[in-house]
């Protein structure tokens, strides 16, 4: 343990109590990562605070010594914006789970950043009410963890991020300040620094205290699932149903490669021979998602589904969702090893980056599953390769990052929902100029001049990405016109 | 004109032309004011630059030589958040009214920031789509200003107000740099300076290209209107309303002043001896606009509403509207001069607020009648006085302060959706604390660390607010209890 951090161990047990402080190096360990497992670095110190005033004590003392901190949630990231660093403190809200208040007249609810994401719906459910975003780790993931990487889920397509159901938040500065942003009314004066403040990952503090939105629950739901021969007419199927007017609540798509996972590992009896399943779920007034779910099977026919599904009693439902929710652990099954790749184009780009995606793996060998939120055009790629074969991992990582490039160059984005971290803040000068990247680091050194809150995240840095020269539109060697013999 | 701003006009007339430099006194002067009469500043110098390169050439000219800038859309804004300064550069963006795009298949428009609210939607209705937010000027209103005011409108509750509908930013900072935020694709990653940006004012520079989403035209759209003996009925009815998981587009109230005023200005025809009127605006599939109309007005005669209007023609319809879209005017008939307030709470201390508001009007004799976005808590309650009468203008303020107190202690917001400007930044101490305010600060520094962006406006300086203490939660004198005789 670095001498600074070790300094100041007892202060830090003075503030959370001796049981809030882990020194010894078995249980360090245990933070070593998110579930982005291959960036790992053992904490020099881990407190557990039990409320606003000691996380402000915490930060105080760090930012009083110049140490680092990283904040955690339940550690179920996928982009290392939880990893944590040997010469800093790492801040795990598990300890903050009070939900202070249901407020069912003004739709809301006020939580500790620890509160798990499935535990408001639980608790607002008996009112007919429920938090909207559900990332797919929602049993374990934190609130605060998802305010920090504003999260997403299948029915952001309806209902947005994290970022659209937050109304207030009460936040510690890395200068160890407490400030209140927002609050139950809609829209308050002055500089939206909420919008700022989600999707940070903890470099401009550490949110303390969360007002949600919460939602009323539809009266049905309904989800139909339709095989075609090719993701192509899967796509052409989401353009139909999106042009008609129809908002459904999640449109997912699955490719051939990763339903055969899903078949292997839960059996989950998709159409045999189905190049693409699509799954579109309807949410609202009953009236409306009879009609709707009409709309969404004529238009699947048209565009040529071969079979088609419907359920809208919970249990059938959830056997639709199986092969869909499995998918990234089914995905074992036929290879050893693999890494999830997040990115979004717009809609009308998805037939052409599939395209382009099969063109890449046809070329470099590296199989590519894919599995994604079609109808918001966030892709989830699965990389799949075998890690005891010497060199594999570094050629998947190559495809892998020459599918973030094509996001880019069919305007679209880095990730959709698993946010930047460390995994991709190396690939920021890809997709920003100088002069954006610019201003995300004037915010930041604004809030943290120090540069101590959760460093190395989020924005690229020279220790982090080196000297190599950004990758810009288009550059990328894989995704070059000509380029078929990379590998 | 002074000096420093009179060395520019050299400059700035290679920049932006001949006839893009105003520096005529009686041309100058029409730009004194936005439409808050009451602050007025004749502009050092007027620009009309035609695009991004003339705006960051003029920017980069005024941060070179710290001379301060003001952006200025067309001028309807209620706070006065465009109010120039003779020792600055008005910026005004009414010669950059080009849509650039209307993009259906990923609906949303890229505009420049002179292009009215209403252009857009006439550019996107042939292709069954609109721009959402609806400020009740939007004829006229810039695209440019409502990004800057995060303006809002009737139709909030449902829509959102314009940061619900900003997709992507092209900004010119404080610096003269040229920055892109956000895009086409949904959710970008790193710092949402988008949500920043919106409602900043010009305090964090100018935006000269917007890229908005476009909504698509419902279905069906029905209005309602229901008379009610008094205010606390038609609150009942907007809370059964909201209760029962019916969504309106708009619910907006109007009192016996306000209905009043509306009738001998326009001969409205509201139903007589109506001490409130409620219009509940309904859209979507028409079988839903349906069913919910007919569970609107079930709950109003629940309520006590003794008559119930409704139509699902334009004609009709436009009828309905007619006497809430004339209230601010139609005020003029009743009083020979009012101050328009905005002030926000959260909507089950509607009641409450309006008992209250009664109550000082009562105490202190100044007229007060009320029009309000009811299902947002968004009150526009106007404050009617002589100005002829000496000291009543001064009461009528206190009286307008007073009720930005109410909606503070009932923990609202001193603004719904007109922003702060200078009009309200003495006010933000009583609604942000100062570690709150010192956040807001230090983002703007960080964007513009000379100060010469929209100085003034936004935030508190102690020029304009002076030494007097900050008006704390309940403190102010005509809301305190027991605070009777204060008049």
């Amino acid at each position: 343990m670095p001498e600074p951090v070790r300094a100041l161990i007892p202060r830090l047990r003075a503030i959370c109590g001796d049981d809030g402080v882990i020194t010894d190096t078995a249980q360090r360990r245990t933070y070593e990562s998110d579930a982005l497992t291959y960036h790992a670095a053992v904490p020099g110190v881990v407190v557990l605070p039990t409320g606003t005033e000691q996380v402000a004590a915490v930060v105080r003392l760090c930012a009083e010594h110049g140490v680092p901190f990283v904040p955690r949630g339940a550690g179920t990231g996928l982009s290392a914006g939880a990893l944590p660093r040997d010469d800093g403190v790492l801040v795990t809200t598990s300890r903050m789970r009070r939900i202070h208040e249901i407020d069912i007249d003004n739709a809301c609810a006020v939580v500790e950043p620890g509160v798990a994401n499935l535990d408001i719906t639980r608790a607002a459910a008996p009112h007919g009410y429920y938090y909207a975003p559900d990332p797919s780790s929602q049993q374990v993931c934190s609130v605060g963890g998802n305010v920090a990487e504003n999260s997403g889920g299948a029915h952001c397509l309806k209902y947005g991020f994290t970022a659209n159901h937050v109304l207030g938040l009460e936040v510690v500065t890395p200068g160890g300040e407490v400030v209140r942003l927002g609050g139950k009314a809609p829209e308050a004066p002055g500089y939206d620094l909420i919008g700022a403040f989600v999707g940070s990952e903890g470099t401009l503090g550490i949110a303390t205290e969360i007002t949600v939105r919460l939602t009323r629950a539809p009266e049905r739901v309904s989800t139909v699932l339709a095989a075609f021969a090719t993701t192509d007419a899967g796509g052409a199927a989401v353009s139909a149903i999106i042009a008609a007017g129809v908002l459904p609540s999640a449109v997912e798509m699955m490719d051939a490669l990763s339903i055969e996972a899903a078949e292997q590992a839960v059996a989950c009896g998709y159409p045999k021979g189905a190049g693409a399943v699509l799954i579109v779920e309807l949410d609202g007034p009953a009236s409306d998602v009879e009609a709707y779910a009409a709309v969404v099977e004529r238009l699947c026919r048209e565009a040529g589904a071969f079979e088609i599904r419907a359920a809208d009693d919970p249990d059938e439902r959830a056997r639709i969702w199986k092969g869909r929710k499995s998918a990234f652990a089914a995905v074992g099954r036929i290879s050893p090893a693999y890494i999830v790749q997040d990115g979004v184009v717009p809609r009308t780009a998805l037939p052409d980056v599939l395209r382009r995606i099969a063109e890449l793996s046809a070329r470099s060998g590296i199989r590519v599953a894919n599995v994604f939120h079609a109808g918001d055009g966030n892709l989830h790629p699965l990389v799949l390769f075998d890690d005891a074969e010497p060199g594999a991992a570094e050629r998947a990582a190559e495809v892998s990052g020459a599918i973030l490039d094509l996001c880019i160059e069919h305007g679209g984005s880095i990730t959709g929902e698993h946010g930047v971290g460390v995994d991709k803040a190396c690939h920021m000068p890809a997709m920003f100029g100088p002069s954006d990247l610019d201003a995300f680091d004037r915010l930041r050194r604004a809030f943290d001049p120090q540069g101590i809150a959760n460093p190395e995240k989020l924005l690229p840095t020279p220790r982090l990405c080196g000297e190599r020269p950004a990758v810009r539109k288009g550059e990328h060697p894989l995704v070059a016109e000509g380029a078929g013999d990379v590998f």
